[in-house]
């Protein structure tokens, strides 16, 4: 495997694969496995679970790893085509990347959506670039509209808690102070469309998740025997819920704006995830996040705390699933 | 050992063990011990020695570490319970610390005191909330009240320096310019009275230690064989004294109010370590300090150069005594 | 080996040798030769290639490292000697240096020029204190005047394209916004002068390099069969050149004069390397540049992505050469 960027990039069976080698090397660690190789680790944007689940991966397989993040004791790095650099950043990722590179065995890189247009950002435009400047493998530790790794920690945690590929998946939008990107969500929609789920999106107006997006889902759903509809009511969204993934994106409608979308989520505070929700959901219905959650903004304390919460062994699961990416890339 | 929060849930055997171990590990180079084992460490604040002898100790050991810094990199983590999430922080440390948890074999920790109710901070309110938080080993790198390592580190240094068990030990007050925690002041106290030494605390009127920690401290001391008095008359308190422990902290009559405490410090400025405060003390006496140190505000140039000064040595046990610890815990 | 700080406190002989044992690291990789040996790394100054390079070479040859970032998470360290620290910085490098050196096996630094007196920086008052602090293997991973690590990437890049020692070398002033430090043109100069190039220092009036350097440089190329000028008229320079390595710094004549040099440096915009400039160079000439590179400012994108440059394979090289130096001095 020389790339680890895209869930889709897989079948089911190598994602199934890859989650039985999570659990093998869960089961029989393997701590020289990796003896002797360096994983770089490149963080645009912050980070918590997968800066510490890199790091510890590595090491429970023997090697080791270093982190830059631009722009915090580490030059900034410029990541536009052809740009005058006479501003903040002091070098460019046409060099940066491939210096890096060099000195490790595969690379991991965080690099955010940039936020302003949605067809850019759609197009992955940063992260093919940082794609087509690395010869070593290449880990998408989130990108502007991917987020691989918490997708099969997502998998994994529904396979442990033996939720049906069938089961009824809600996605919702949920309540933050701002617009966040369309990573995680995207990549959480497809995950569950793969898994074969019938899977609903569930947003305000103003939130809907891009028509391509949807479309590539529907048509994972339909090859996996799932399905993918999406509402902006909640009551029927909810009924007969297995999971409830909540999590918080901008508006796709006035995408980059952010006056329009401060407008739009002015009167949506009540979009954060309450016992109550759940009223008409399976009874063991779960919440899941992908962390990190602002608590009674997003998900209030009395589901975080509740039964229904496994947003911390989804976080758990990130070690486990990372592992076997590195493991399958550089053993 | 699951814990090491402070020095005084240990008796004084135990905690002649740890050093014996210290000392064995520096004569008997163990350094595969902790092979496949690996430390986290959460810095809410700065650090330098403890983020550098940790690293070192872990890596010495055979392990491995990871360093997070929220706020820094990483995500901002909220504190206060039930919390309204909508400020700063994007995550709370209820799923952070047992997420980071879950991923090492350790986790070492550094919360300075909230600085606003004394009371808060004597309970160890928030270490006290990471400690239920955390299902692996957790080691107090500085808390509210407390800083153990140096604790440690600063006995292990007297013993080598042969400085008997009832020798003078001069805790006192010096100028900084502005309030700092009472952790190190109250370990160090704590520290000295276990040991059975003969203390006093020196320090100007409005910043007395809190009568709990000065009570805990006699306790200590009765047990051991020392003794432990407080004055504010420097000449009295520095005749005769074997260790001169220099320190700085804020008004406890006044605590978290930053404008009385600035009013009292105002005219302190000489409380500012001189070789003419060793006129009268023992002929070798040392002069010791947790480091970081301000030159000539709290030691002046001519102490910290001399003969009398042990700061660095102090430092350097820190490797040592951490290494005890961490062998303790996951050896 | 106990210094790494200056290229010129070695012979050729010695350069050779350990140029000889960067190939045989890379060509017979050693993963255990530093089992055990910890490397410290401080940093006073944005770094990308250095850490990482510094990091990897240490794991590729099976030891582990620590960074300190004083004033990001460590303590901001104070450098002036007798100060009285009631500023921002909390801690002097008289007592950060040895506490650090103590922790680890060997110890890198990295601090810029202050910029305000040439005379001092041209002394690395800094750096010497540094090294009289320091009771461990020191490396100078770039001072005020010198940047050996680089110089020595150079040198190993120039021999494994074939330069020839007596081919003619023109290190060029180069466009930046601001007055950046005299450290790697230094150590170009003199690394260049030293493998017995013929060099020519192309700068603009106002920007030579300081009297005392150009006669080292002179003194090290007579006795290795080169010679070194300096000129402003660019085409001469540059006619016949086999490699123009790139480099931005400050005046010389108004060093430290923040608006003295803004107004020299204001109509040299089109000191930005471009195709056009190799006009009359050998046909093979190459661009060099020790990175971070603004591409469009110091040098164009066509050069840049086209066939003379070699800054990558400068940089690769960073990790062969250090990997050198680590293992001469730990293994």
């Amino acid at each position: 495997m020389k790339r680890f960027l895209d869930l889709a990039d897989f079948t089911r069976d190598q994602i199934q694969d890859l989650l039985a080698l999570a659990q093998s090397l869960q089961d029989k660690p393997q701590p020289r496995a990796l003896a002797g190789k360096i994983l770089g680790l490149v963080f645009f944007n912050p980070s918590l679970r997968t800066l510490a689940s890199f790091q510890a991966g590595m090491a429970r397989l023997g090697g080791s790893s270093f982190v830059i993040t631009p722009g915090q004791g580490t030059w900034a790095l410029e990541t536009r085509q052809n740009a005058i650099m006479n501003g903040a950043a002091a070098e460019h990722i046409r060099e940066g990347i491939p210096v890096l590179a060099s000195y490790c065995d595969a690379l991991g890189v965080r690099a955010f959506a940039d936020g302003k247009s949605l067809q850019a950002d759609m197009n992955e435009s940063l992260f093919r670039m940082i794609d087509a400047l690395c010869d070593k493998p290449l880990i998408n530790m989130e990108s502007a509209m991917n987020h691989p790794c918490q997708a099969l920690a997502d998998w994994r945690t529904m396979d442990e808690l033996k939720v049906p590929a069938r089961a009824k998946f809600v996605l919702s939008w949920v309540y933050h102070p701002r617009a966040l990107p369309l990573a995680v969500p995207s990549a959480t929609l497809k995950m569950a469309a793969m898994r074969g789920m019938d899977v609903t999106v569930l947003r305000p107006e103003g939130f809907a998740l891009p028509r391509e997006t949807m479309d590539e889902a529907r048509r994972a759903a339909a090859q996996a025997g799932g399905s993918v509809t999406e509402t902006a009511e909640r009551a029927s969204a909810l009924a007969g819920a297995d999971v409830l993934y909540a999590k918080e994106w901008g508006t796709t409608t006035y995408y980059g704006d952010f006056e329009a979308d401060s407008r739009l989520r002015a009167d949506l505070s009540d979009w954060c995830v309450r016992e109550r929700w759940f009223a008409d959901a399976a009874p063991n219905a779960k919440l899941m996040h992908c962390l990190p959650v602002r608590r009674n903004v997003a998900v209030a304390d009395e589901v975080l705390d509740g039964p229904r919460s496994v947003v911390k062994r989804e976080a758990f699961n990130r070690l486990a699933v990372q592992m076997a990416v590195l493991h399958r890339m550089l053993s």
